[in-house]
């Protein structure tokens, strides 16, 4: 075995480190417009902006634009890369609705997933409250979680599969899409140069389970010629072959709950509705009891059995008080935590900090999620840690999100066939997935011309003579929510932190007589992140000496509180550290005259 | 797409977030001696340590010791986890030894990756700088790599294959074994009890390649009944089935640089010298030039050439300045990189930044390693600025590391079934790792209380009346490597680089007058990573109100730098400011009396 890290060369570790902040797209030779020049869009301009989601995995929104009409696709969030501590996650830029909110005509929220509704909390109530249109599953979720947020009522109204919405110049309709939670739908809007149809997240399943049935029929019939551009969910666009069916996925979910020998704890995400419901099918069939653990998990479930999406017969969920009732192996626990999440179930379990549950001998804990990049290590902690109390683990990768809900390569040629639209816009993924997205299409006959791979906020325009991808770019930029913070922690925030991360800090404070400019005391210096001062007590004085000596050649007199000496302590200070410790904290001189 | 993120709930993403530093393994009732109670070993005790690499791939180092003679396996480091910021390495805890060096008889290494000689710099010196054996090529690059060090002149024998060493009570033999680095060996220690065999690295290999065969007649006969214990790689033990053979993977290879249309710019690891000769040879059988980038790989390239490891015909690596003189379809690029790291030659290539390569369409470049756990993000952000360049990006797991390297669980059937221990003891991998290992020896047919699972640091005895895995460990707990600092980086330093990393800190500076305790000026605020003032100068005078109401409170004339005030300052501070922001930034207050 060998491992090298990412940050580190093998004999000068330290000084390839700070360059790793860059959030730069390296975006060609596009022209980002502000949006005062971006408005209006010329008459009889269709415009079709991805303002997220086109350059990463989240962070969903398409807006579509003609005259004063706008409508927006989707609103999420997409979680923060590793790079970007302390941020509880992205949203995308409105820059450019800014002074149009009252354009704004609708926005139609595809599904349920925080990385198509997540946003709205804090975009909704800025774009001026526009009304969103979603079937009642994805609204019951989009309302349960407005609850965490003071930010207002939202304005609310159902469709489904078959509703007819007029808005402004556009008419939308909607066909149902497999996915892994129900209630989850495409988008055909009717433009004035024919049809756009967004897929939302999706997969063709002939063999469904949990869920309606695809409107596959739907699908066939915008093959008439009338769709100008489809634009479809590339997130796994770079794996060839077929998704998994989900009669398959059930029949996989029903071998592993007849093989556990004892109890059967599986954890996975609490909103892959759709998952949860084949798996409490499956303790069904064999009339086993399953515990719902957990407060999401348990939340959702709820919301979907009372909107009537999920069906359980009676006395199927327990209590986990009941659970002692019944032999260990007609016990099944559906929890969270199968992506070594602090606070959940799975390790309050391992941590044996569950009020109720402790692993015996016997149990079986089944992982139904494939990990997410960055949680890796937490996961095989609590892998570890279940296996030292005794629990059999099991990680099945095809009960997984990923696994499980997303169109492959051959689902998308088929999907292109199906619909033959003039354009083909890959959306939904990173830009790589974009691009094998797009090789599938020109082998599905779409003229390479004709296929878009837009970066995020980069403008498509349509007219009667055609469509074309311009070098045109709205702001997209991210915008980081932190605690109550929205856009507030920028870069020069997140460098701060990644470089306190690194190496921590070391104040130096420095009182002056203000006549003389002379020190009155020793200075003071405290640390964090750097190094431990009790331990530490030789550098310490080590430091305190140069902070004396930069000082005292500094020309007394002059004004203490001036750059000049600031720079010089950060400067020397810094060289001094990095000689004695090869580190580089934070320093932080503050000059005091009195 | 839905995902999560493992510090996060949903209504309260905040308070979750403190607790992950967890570094307590839980280890079950085991009871941490003392070097001073552990030692001396009970007369007639053969001691087996495994000091690192039984809770992590990584640390690697096992002490054997019998009255007064000690010898030690492996002295490997381990790469940080993602909690650890700013950590360059871990190194195992050698506690133990103190007192003990002048009984270190010598220290075998089983082959030069990192994770089996990293912590031979720091170690060595401590340890009295005992004889380090090991292959030739093994030996080289310890040799290379101490030159990064300050620490002096290593002791270095080499051995071959054949070498029998007597060191103290113990004699020690070798086998070759496949790996994907040449020259890798096992141990065999011959004891008072029977033979102790440690595999290293390895897998059985019948279609070998780039390597000497491995002595599968050697493991053989240490089938006659022999071998008291087995130590055997767990690294791969969580897989099924047999590991590919050097061969199968040399045919990928030829394929994958046939398949090319133009330039191949392969990226892999510069360790991986088994795989960079298959690579090289399979440019020669197709008329292709190689130009290895990368200071590391030349390093590492050049040492095995130079040591007969690596046998290259004249004229097939090239300067890069020659690269012009051949086709595009002719030209091999051999660099590092493949992880995303920040300064690796194809970062360098995708930022435009390298000094020769720039991608041209009809490039293809070729992953050729797994993504380590945390560099997931920036491995795809690196392949999507290729895209942008015009590349073709392949990744192909199968040229992996860990793909190539380790014994699957048929491979470590196989072996035990050869080997026949009496006991059988997984090494070199997480606890599951090892648990799964020891599920192979229980169907190999080994008695489940012959198979020991050990901790790192637990302890092993055997005696003529058998052997046991007692309940007593050494010291184990990680030494952190931090720049020029080996173990001065405590849990405290890295919490507080934790703390500031998420929610950034603030200092708050109240001069107060030595006689009346009244505040001189207005308290100074500084902010890093929390807020950026200039765009908050509104929370800041509400700050600086705050703190001005905390002090005017405060009694005149008491003690003005006692912590009465201090904590009082960073609690109702603190809970301000999380009510303000829901953040919790590390409140530094300074109180400076003139």
């Amino acid at each position: 075995m060998v491992r090298t890290s990412k940050h580190r060369g093998s004999n000068r570790p330290r000084q390839a480190r700070r360059s790793h902040t860059s959030y730069d797209k390296s975006a060609a030779e596009a022209i980002v417009i502000s949006k005062r020049s971006a408005a209006p869009v010329s008459e009889g301009t269709l415009r079709v902006i991805p303002i997220g989601g086109c350059e990463e995995v989240g962070r969903n929104m398409t807006l579509i634009e003609y005259g004063t009409d706008i409508i927006i696709i989707d609103m999420g969030l997409q979680w923060p890369e590793e790079d970007m501590p302390g941020i509880d996650y992205i949203i995308p830029n409105s820059e450019y609705l800014q002074g149009k909110e009252k354009n704004i005509r609708g926005v139609i929220i595809t599904h349920g997933h925080y990385d198509h509704i997540g946003a709205i909390p804090h975009l909704a109530p800025k774009l001026g409250n526009p009304i969103i249109y979603g079937t009642p599953l994805t609204l019951g979720i989009i309302a349960k979680r407005q609850e965490d947020f003071k930010t207002g009522q939202l304005n609310l109204q159902a469709v489904d599969r078959d509703t007819v919405l007029r808005l402004g110049v556009f008419t939308v309709k909607f066909f149902g899409v497999s996915h892994n939670i129900p209630d989850s739908v495409g988008v055909i809007v009717e433009t004035p140069y024919g049809k756009l149809v967004h897929t939302g997240d999706f997969k063709l399943d002939p063999n469904y389970s949990g869920d309606r049935p695809a409107e596959i029929d739907k699908i066939q019939k915008l093959g008439d010629g009338s769709v100008l551009a489809l634009m479809a969910d590339s997130t796994n666009a770079s794996q060839p072959g077929r998704q998994l069916t989900e009669g398959e996925i059930q029949g996989n979910i029903d071998q592993i709950i007849s093989d556990a020998p004892g109890r059967t704890i599986i954890g996975t995400f609490s909103s892959l509705l759709g998952r949860i419901q084949q798996i409490i099918w499956a303790a069904e069939k064999q009339n086993k009891k399953i515990v719902i653990e957990g407060y999401s998990m348990k939340r959702n479930v709820e919301l979907a059995q009372a909107l009537g999406y999920m069906k359980t017969k009676r006395d199927s969920i327990i209590d986990i008080k009941n659970i002692g009732d019944y032999p260990p192996n007609r016990i099944i626990v559906l929890c969270t935590g199968a992506q070594g999440e602090d606070n959940a179930v799975l390790m309050r379990i391992a941590n044996k900090e569950h009020r109720v549950l402790k692993i015996e001998k016997g149990d079986t804990v089944v992982f139904s999620s494939s990990v997410i990049p960055g949680n890796e290590r937490s996961v095989q902690r609590l892998k570890d840690s279940l296996y030292r109390l005794g629990a059999e683990v099991i990680h099945y990768q095809m009960m997984d999100v990923h696994a499980g809900g997303h169109a492959k390569q051959e689902d998308l040629y088929d999907t292109i066939q199906m619909v033959k639209p003039k354009y083909h816009i890959p959306v939904y993924g990173n830009h790589s997935f974009l691009r094998l997205h797009a090789k599938v299409a020109l082998r599905a006959g779409i003229p390479e011309k004709n296929i878009f791979v837009p970066d995020n906020g980069q403008i498509m325009e349509f007219t009667s003579r055609g469509g074309h991808l311009t070098k045109h770019k709205v702001p997209s930029d991210y915008v980081f929510v932190d605690g109550l913070g929205v856009g507030d922690v920028s870069h020069v925030v997140l460098r701060d932190r990644q470089m306190m991360a690194e190496d921590g800090m070391i104040v130096i404070i420095a009182t002056l007589n203000g006549k003389t400019g002379r020190l009155i005391n020793s200075p003071d210096i405290i640390s964090r992140g750097f190094i431990y001062m009790r331990e530490q007590k030789k550098l310490v004085e080590q430091i305190r000496a140069k902070v004396k000596g930069l000082i005292g050649d500094h020309p007394p007199k002059a004004q203490a509180n001036d750059s000049y000496l600031k720079d010089k302590i950060r400067n020397e200070l810094g060289q001094f550290l990095y000689h004695k410790t090869q580190r580089r904290p934070m320093i932080l001189p503050v000059v005091i005259e009195v």
